[in-house]
């Protein structure tokens, strides 16, 4: 059976080839796209989502989201990283492009969870902003939700650290009430880190088989990509690293990774802020935070070679093919 | 030649172990014992301090230093783990008792060090509130401390964990905004984190061998400490975790550690408080909090087993002395 998805996402570079990754894989009904500011501002991530669900005739509707956080913050957009117009400064086209759901992104997952009880995977790779505002404007959808997956945080597994300060990753940092409100809510998540998405590298031998054998997506990957390559080169690494991608690829194949359980708190003040940390129960502690919130999930190994076989081969018509019987 | 070292202390079990050590290893010149709150209030640790200068003929003064911390918080003793009286509840002669130094503990340290400039090691195991006192009633002291040693912090490293919270250790909790001050100030720290210190377990071999060849301070540490491995039999532990005579070893032997340099930032605020961060000079950050802290070092690996014969070799004279040798 496929898997209903929400794809809550600020395309993005990453996020793009997550979506289009989404959109090949035969695992995966995507149902919504919602988006949030990150990446690029919310107008820019918006336009890029319906510019990708018009270009790939993905079926999927768009929902505008959140243009800043819960606390009232629009970053400024990474634009050395993804570029001014998102997606890596490629030429775009805007015209034609299809409306968008009239409503907003929150609005539109409370909708579709209700409508789909116990069905539905929220899999969001930016900021959790939507996530909170719908959990704050309807409570009950938390228990329908079937799952959520997310993009985000950096839980210190064999030492990694943060991307925007030694203990913060950019989509929690970026709206870090939002999520602590994600994790602590009665509904099941699974958070794909740095910890993991950092051993996943799109390297030169990945790409240049994306680009002969896959096809219009596959040639698309790699043109979005080149500066996000560049913005890599700097710490001396061939390639970059597929955290979006990744996170979908938890969806299609929980058999490459693996997870621990524990509940999880959002550093929401302090040089600490945006930190994630999850508790552990072996450890004894006096009684604190951690006592009221509901364990969750954390991935803290990656198969990276068999993600990377994945999220390639869905894109090549015959790999993807045998890959199908064996998965 | 050997070392001059203030040893700023709480006792205490472990601590009254690293004391025993410092006076009996031939590389230290103890030149003062500070006192602070922490393992049992001010009162109790300060007569400890006390009870082992006079029971073990320590020539070095003790001087009574901070009740409380920086913001006014005296925590609750662990009674649980040191006992009512700081020392396992062994049985405690309180009469002849020699005197305190006249002076509270920083300004001891203010004076010592002003009088050896650059020969003092400050080893400092519990709170750091005498030290950022001393640094506040007297900047001019930290270019001349030789170095400050410190027990204390939890550095993530494989994975490592806080002991009262996920993320904080019980000597930096208990007055985060001091150690953030001496994390800070332009003296040269080493920090002797859980990270090491868990590694350094004192097994019943380890002690049978002090009970039996130790001679006084030998049974002395085998008899306080028996509250202390019940405490720690809980955790599955056969033995206890010897942290405070841990960071003594460092200074009498330093190729029995790994350090790593960088930044230490201590979260004041927010559910992360008490947290020890290190920040990683090959990751890229955008500017933060991190920026004007200069390096420090923070304890990454030990090397137990020469540290548990370090300690234990001391106190047994035969092989204390072939220890001298390859020293």
């Amino acid at each position: 059976m496929r898997t209903k998805v929400i794809f809550d996402t600020d395309p993005g570079v990453d996020d793009s080839a997550a979506l289009l990754f989404l959109n090949a894989t035969p695992h995966v009904d995507l149902v919504g796209i919602t988006t949030m500011f990150g990446n690029s501002d919310i107008d820019t991530v918006t336009r890029n989502a319906l510019y990708l669900k018009h270009r790939f005739s993905i079926a999927a509707p768009v929902a505008r989201g959140a243009g800043k956080s819960l606390a009232g913050a629009a970053s400024l957009p990474p634009v050395h990283i993804h570029g001014q117009n998102g997606l890596g400064d490629i030429a775009l086209k805007h015209t034609g492009l299809p409306e968008l759901d009239p409503r907003p992104a929150h609005q539109f997952i409370i909708d579709e969870v209700r409508a789909r009880p116990n069905e539905i995977i929220l899999l969001a790779v930016g900021r959790l902003t939507n996530l909170a505002l719908a959990l704050s404007e309807a409570p009950d959808i938390a228990p329908l939700v079937k799952e959520v997956v997310i993009m985000g945080g950096a839980f210190g597994v064999a030492g990694c650290n943060g991307n925007v300060t030694p203990v913060a990753e950019a989509n929690i940092i970026g709206d870090p009430e939002a999520a602590d409100i994600v994790f602590g809510a009665p509904w099941p998540v699974t958070a794909i880190g740095l910890d993991v998405t950092r051993q996943v590298i799109m390297g030169p031998v990945e790409l240049e088989r994306l680009e002969r054998g896959g096809g219009e997506p596959g040639r698309f990957i790699v043109e979005t990509s080149r500066g996000y390559r560049v913005f890599h080169a700097q710490f001396g690494i061939d390639g970059y690293y597929v955290h979006d991608s990744t996170a979908a690829a938890y969806i299609v194949d929980r058999t490459l990774f693996g997870v621990r359980r524990g509940p999880v708190r959002v550093v929401t003040e302090g040089i600490a802020i945006g930190q994630t940390i999850q508790r552990d129960w072996r450890t004894p502690y006096p009684p604190g935070e951690w006592d009221t919130a509901p364990d969750q999930q954390v991935a803290t190994a990656v198969d990276a070679r068999r993600v990377l076989e994945l999220l390639v081969g869905t894109h090549i018509p015959m790999l993807a093919t045998s890959e199908r019987k064996t998965a």
